[in-house]
């Protein structure tokens, strides 16, 4: 390993990301020392699980389960983190850019919660810190946010950004089965983990979105200001008007620029079938960006997998390299310039679904128009979808609304005599 | 203009996409300073409309009618030529490469023509030579394949790319209108040219196909040898057979990696409507790229317009301006480093849609079937349109062919005394 033009790779996290990211830089090493001007080599991989790599890595390559000694290894200039997480993972990114290591990371949780901070160290020590991987998997739209839509002021990011929940709505949409049934099949076909809990309520939907809006708006956003609802309570009947009422039902991670500041949140939402997003089928994500001078563009792709995945790690691996070979680490500056305030979730307008079981009397439409009427929440259509055993069911579209006064509204519906339950409330994004 | 850290930007050529360029980087200085880390200011403009200058400038910017003056400039680090063509674009583009000037373009033309020398040059020069509206207008797709997949072994680029023949078809699939009138229309509304020539005929998306399979193999390719037909044969009757056969007909620009070499196409193909690539409608662009990491991806957007291309100038203007500050210009390598043989047309593989005119005698089919069998040409089904005054319309779908046979066999076909004329001969795109 004492090549002297020679890139050294480090990966610590030996799962799917690092076998890909692994495989890729041996199979492609040709076509990547000839872009990049050097040969680029992994020298040291660390994970606990030794065996795995003992039988995994050829035999020059370093393997053991000391990050740390990964970190000091004069031989590795590029770390990668592939482990996840904000602990250890954090502190690996840390003590590496401290020791003016560049670094490479497919971690949207520690980007979510302390990407400034990680970027300002980086900036620090003259050390690259790329995290392409970070969002959409393969897809590429980092580094056009960072480079290629760079002249743009961007308005809106709205995405799907998470392949588990996309793929359990698709089939939920397909076939009418419960959350439960198809997140069962799911689990069994290795798309959702056996804690689904970070993909279910939004959570990894909200780490990607926070990154995204950082970036496209050069603002700092905190991760907890986002407004995040999950598909946990999403029954099948909610899917089935939906396409009856011409939607698909998709979990949106949207970011607006709004003269009050940024408006950003994660949460299932009725998206017209006309619109390509409804189409995004399976675990593929798609990001959809507006900006003011391109207009609105698209980036489609497997969202998550570990060569997808592994393929923009070495994406950016390939960019750090030719940095090295430049002389020119460091030349991507701290982005996150701008102070926005991140909109309070009762400002954000929105129309709304909501469905509701009703004693099936004579008047109780009426005093239900009532309330959203006195609380400004204007009617775009009903639909009575059935009426049973003396109970009916009933499904409204409103227009525009703002979340505070549709709380409202419902607040006092619930409290009608006549209401049973509002089942269901769900936002439309045309 | 005597700042001492400004990067100064000299552009060549005010049509729409400088002058789009050129209020990008005015209306989005503050953004763009903040990313770069020094001012971008457009210092200098030719165009030999030197009224239009005067008329859309600022009065601090230089006008004027001479191209090499601009490019002499001192205080123009970073040349833009957007004027088109071959000449004078490359004499101008050379001469500011020999110079050591930094070049942007959107100059497919030139790009397909002469890419790899114009590479080498700024290469030896250390001169940074970019391209990214090249190809898809704002869409980011260069720099994703040079930096985000350049990890991968690109196997095929699928596209629509020509925004004017898109709109066309789009028209021709939804109203059933001719080519002629259509067109006519797309005139008026400024969606194409008064000379159409290089839309039509497939020129364009030649173009445009050279520079990403260039970028995406590694390869030199001559746009000469690449196969190229338009849409200028296309009938009415044909777009409204796809559609009831289940396809949208698409000009479609194809590149494959193959055992043999490079596949490279440019032609209208038969696309399932439920391919995504169907329904890419009206002048936007969509660019699917297969990577053995990543798998396959698409980007989407308005392949056109000032804005939009302006955008992509810009991107390329920040990197560049990025290289500047970091003293890091030329750290992208000229890419073309293999050699790869463009297969032969005949030994192309592909579906076929035909149709032809035929004396409704009895024995006719199986004369017609008799050629294809002898040929090694595979029916996948027929379908009689209409049969009146004794002739009759057949429409043929084959399975998959080599182009040398299918092409020997409407020969044969249409020496057959029966037969009156093959109408259309389309390929097939899965």
């Amino acid at each position: 390993m004492s090549d002297q033009g020679v890139i050294g790779v480090g990966i610590i996290g030996f799962g799917i990301v690092g076998q890909g990211t692994y495989s890729i830089l041996r199979d492609n090493a040709e076509t990547i020392e000839r872009q990049v001007g050097r040969p680029v080599r992994v020298v040291s991989v660390a994970d606990l699980r030794t065996e795995l790599l003992k039988e995994k890595l050829d035999p020059n390559v370093r393997a053991s389960a000391d990050a740390e000694a990964l970190i000091r290894d004069p031989d590795v200039h590029i770390v990668c983190e592939l482990i996840g997480g904000v602990n250890p993972a954090g502190r690996f990114v840390r003590m590496a850019l401290e020791a003016g290591k560049h670094v490479v990371v497919a971690n949207k949780e520690l980007l979510a919660k302390q990407g400034p901070q990680l970027l300002e160290l980086a900036e620090k020590n003259s050390a690259d810190f790329y995290f392409e991987a970070s969002v959409g998997g393969g897809i590429p739209i980092i580094s056009p946010l960072r480079i290629g839509l760079a002249g743009n002021q961007i308005e809106k990011i709205i995405g799907i950004v998470n392949g588990t929940t996309n793929y359990i709505l698709t089939r939920m949409s397909g076939e009418g089965g419960s959350l439960e049934d198809v997140l069962r099949e799911a689990q069994a076909l290795g798309y959702a983990e056996s804690d689904p809990t970070n993909d279910i309520e939004g959570y990894d939907a909200r780490y990607k979105i926070t990154i995204l809006a950082s970036l496209g708006f050069h603002a700092r956003l905190n991760v907890d200001q986002i407004l995040c609802e999950g598909i946990s309570g999403l029954k099948a009947t909610d899917v089935n008007n939906a396409r009856d009422l011409g939607y698909n039902i998709k979990l949106l991670a949207v970011a607006k620029r709004t003269p009050d500041g940024i408006e950003a949140r994660v949460h299932p939402a009725l998206v017209p079938l006309s619109h390509p997003i409804a189409s995004v089928s399976g675990v593929n994500n798609a990001i959809f960006v507006t900006g003011d001078a391109v207009g609105d563009i698209m980036v489609y792709g497997p969202g998550a997998g570990g060569m997808a995945a592994g393929s923009a790690v070495v994406g950016d691996i390939v960019e750090v390299s030719r940095n090295i070979v430049s002389g020119s680490n460091g030349r991507l500056k701290t982005l996150e310039f701008r102070d926005l305030p991140v909109q309070a979730t009762g400002d954000i307008v929105c129309r709304y679904y909501a469905r509701m079981r009703v004693e099936d009397h004579p008047g109780v439409l009426a005093a239900i128009a009532t309330q959203f009427g006195d609380c400004d929440v204007s009617i775009a259509s009903m639909v009575q979808k059935t009426a049973e055993d003396g109970v009916a069911e009933l499904v409204f579209l409103t227009h525009e609304v703002k979340e505070r006064d549709i709380q409202e509204a419902l607040e006092r519906i619930r409290q009608l005599d006549d209401v049973d339950e509002i089942c269901s409330v769900i936002r439309v994004e045309e």
